[in-house]
């Protein structure tokens, strides 16, 4: 998505080898416009699908799932992370991979928001080594529900989450790929792709 | 506001005298349609004034948050609860006063996010103590900016936050006021508001 490699270009801050920074428009301030344009972008990847729920993983999901949710016309659900003290009733748990050195967590739904016919597109902001997506899949097959689709707006193609969901048979579609960093000159490198 | 009275009423759930549960449509699943009803709303009530971004709470105020953002035409931006490690450069904290039995937290905002020409609407979900809003009145005043005011979808009317923020003379608009709860009828009773 050009508008968005753009930005990227433009605002994102490359910290070190690995960490993009992308505060300013996207995850701690959010730039409604731009935000507002890639959920059409995902309307449009997945508007031939029945989708019944939108998913995403709290916190920095919520904003780019709302808009998404509003376009296809049904609820927005976000997990939670860790033992949410205020869910009670019956719940989905599933364990986030411990694929880096962080200690692994949780994520948690209440049974009630996710139903065998649910038809459920998963979107999050960034995808890095893919515990977080992974765990989200996995609420989703607990329940029953089907996992129609994934949407990422920025994929670190350097690290593993991407292969490894792709791998798994999901149509994970990822708006921009970033396929290297380069802290010393602030380059960034994203993936060609069909647009 | 009618609709979302009605909708607490139908949907809502009296856990105890004091915790009303609206986890099926504001807080947990979203629904976006309400939603999109309650931002059009707050912007009727402030768009007499001059905005320049929306100010919420993680996690559960960005949802609605998001949508009265776009309305206005101007970023939202969220603060972050707890010590963010992903956050670094310079930041404003707050304490959010200890008003329960809980232990205090703070609430964190990158400072080049707030700068002192901003004219900031508050938004969030539910007001109850006012300890969360004080604490983010208190990071618009430190960077200051100036509170345009408030926006609430519950007030808890039996609890102490309301009367406290509009003593401190805000312009606290909450969209349906709760005077009381009764667990053993299930009974929620209204605030009269002017609509």
């Amino acid at each position: 998505m050009k508008v968005l490699e753009e930005r990227i270009r433009h605002d994102g801050i490359v910290k070190s080898n690995d960490v993009l920074k992308v505060d300013s428009f996207l995850n701690h301030q959010i730039d409604v416009d731009l935000v507002e344009q890639i959920a059409q972008e995902f309307y449009n990847r997945f508007s031939g699908k029945t989708i019944t729920k939108v998913l995403t993983l709290e916190t920095s999901g919520i904003a780019i799932a709302y808009p998404v949710a509003r376009a296809f016309g049904v609820p927005l659900v976000y997990a939670k992370k860790g033992n949410s003290i205020n869910m009670d009733g019956e719940r989905y748990i599933a364990e986030i991979p411990s694929l880096t050195r962080k200690k692994p967590g949780r994520v948690v739904i209440s049974k009630k928001f996710l139903q065998p016919d649910d038809c459920v597109l998963i979107i999050d902001d960034i995808l890095a080594n893919g515990g977080a997506l992974q765990s989200l899949v996995s609420l989703v097959e607990t329940a029953e529900a089907t996992v129609v689709g994934l949407g990422i707006v920025i994929e670190k193609g350097f690290q593993e989450g991407g292969h490894r969901i792709r791998n798994l048979g999901y149509d994970l579609q990822s708006l921009a790929i970033v396929d290297a960093l380069d802290a010393d000159s602030g380059r960034i490198v994203f993936r060609d792709t069909d647009e």
